[in-house]
């Protein structure tokens, strides 16, 4: 089955801290490894980790190539087939247009919040990645406490919240992305 | 609706690393943060970190009463929240003995691998703890690079491998353990 190209981009600006103030929060290296392997395992095409910040773009470089090259490369070259996936940007638009470099298409801006009781449904926007002229996709994961109403207000269609059998909301961002991408092409 | 108590438990030996070697992985304050968020978004009753090493309990233990106390009490309730349901015990059979506790009734041992083409489909097992007579039971996630089949054959059933649409099986443990909790118990 063909489906429509899958990208995934972990936002750090602008996103709100525990009191609802508006940050920038910091790259950490486990975001970067646990979410590429999830992008690999499910076939996302690019894996982007925006960033404002040029020396937090460099943290994240670095981790990259230590995983990369020498020492990593030797060591689990399972790593860096899943690392080989990471594109670092500055803003979200500079993921879209390199999204659509590789894809052919402007990517679907896809917004996702575990604080929404609306959004399409997880089965609907599988369908719609499955059609047989699906638009390609962006999937937003927010950092920190999720991102701002700014960046849901730009982005063209929001996701359901995941939602297990308890009322409690506060699955790391690891975990969320994870279980998003089995969602939208888990066998 | 009615389920089976669901447990979780994160063993940390016998497991085996990237060569294929029986060794005892260390514990991390991640995993535990990571696995304790996702066992409370999907109504797990008790999460066990199993690890035969008393030092490495002790560890354990600080994190959690960082967070269960002091400092991380006031400064967010929701970690503590996640981090009430972490059980620390020496070994499965501990695990099981406690789950028993909790749930009344010995928990059936679920053993999980990324590195199988066997075992019962998740919506056998989700159905079989959906059932109105269904048994507890204690899914097993393995650090490192998996259980050694020791753990296997002591195990009561084997969970199928989690798939995507690559061949590419290298999830983390954190993303594993919270793939196979939506696809047990999300909405």
């Amino acid at each position: 089955m063909t489906v429509a190209d899958l990208f995934l981009a972990l936002i750090h600006y602008p996103v709100l801290n525990r009191n609802g103030a508006i940050v920038t929060s910091a790259i950490t290296s486990l975001d970067i490894h646990d979410l590429a392997r999830s992008s690999r395992t499910y076939g996302v095409r690019a894996f982007f980790i925006v960033h404002p910040i040029p020396e937090q773009r460099d943290f994240a470089r670095t981790v990259i190539d230590h995983w990369r090259f020498d020492f990593g490369r030797a060591f689990d070259s399972r790593r860096r087939e899943a690392l080989d996936l990471v594109r670092i940007t500055a803003t979200l638009e500079d993921a879209c247009a390199e999204a659509e470099k590789i894809a052919g298409a402007r990517p679907l801006v896809v917004h996702t919040s575990a604080r929404t009781d609306r959004g399409v449904t997880f089965a609907r926007m599988r369908a719609r990645l499955e059609a047989s002229d699906g638009q390609p996709a962006m999937i937003l994961l927010g950092t920190g406490f999720g991102m701002t109403p700014e960046v849901a207000a730009r982005a063209d269609i929001l996701l359901e919240a995941i939602n297990g059998p308890t009322d409690y909301n506060h699955l790391s961002v690891r975990a969320a992305g994870a279980i998003m991408l089995d969602r939208l092409r888990g066998r």
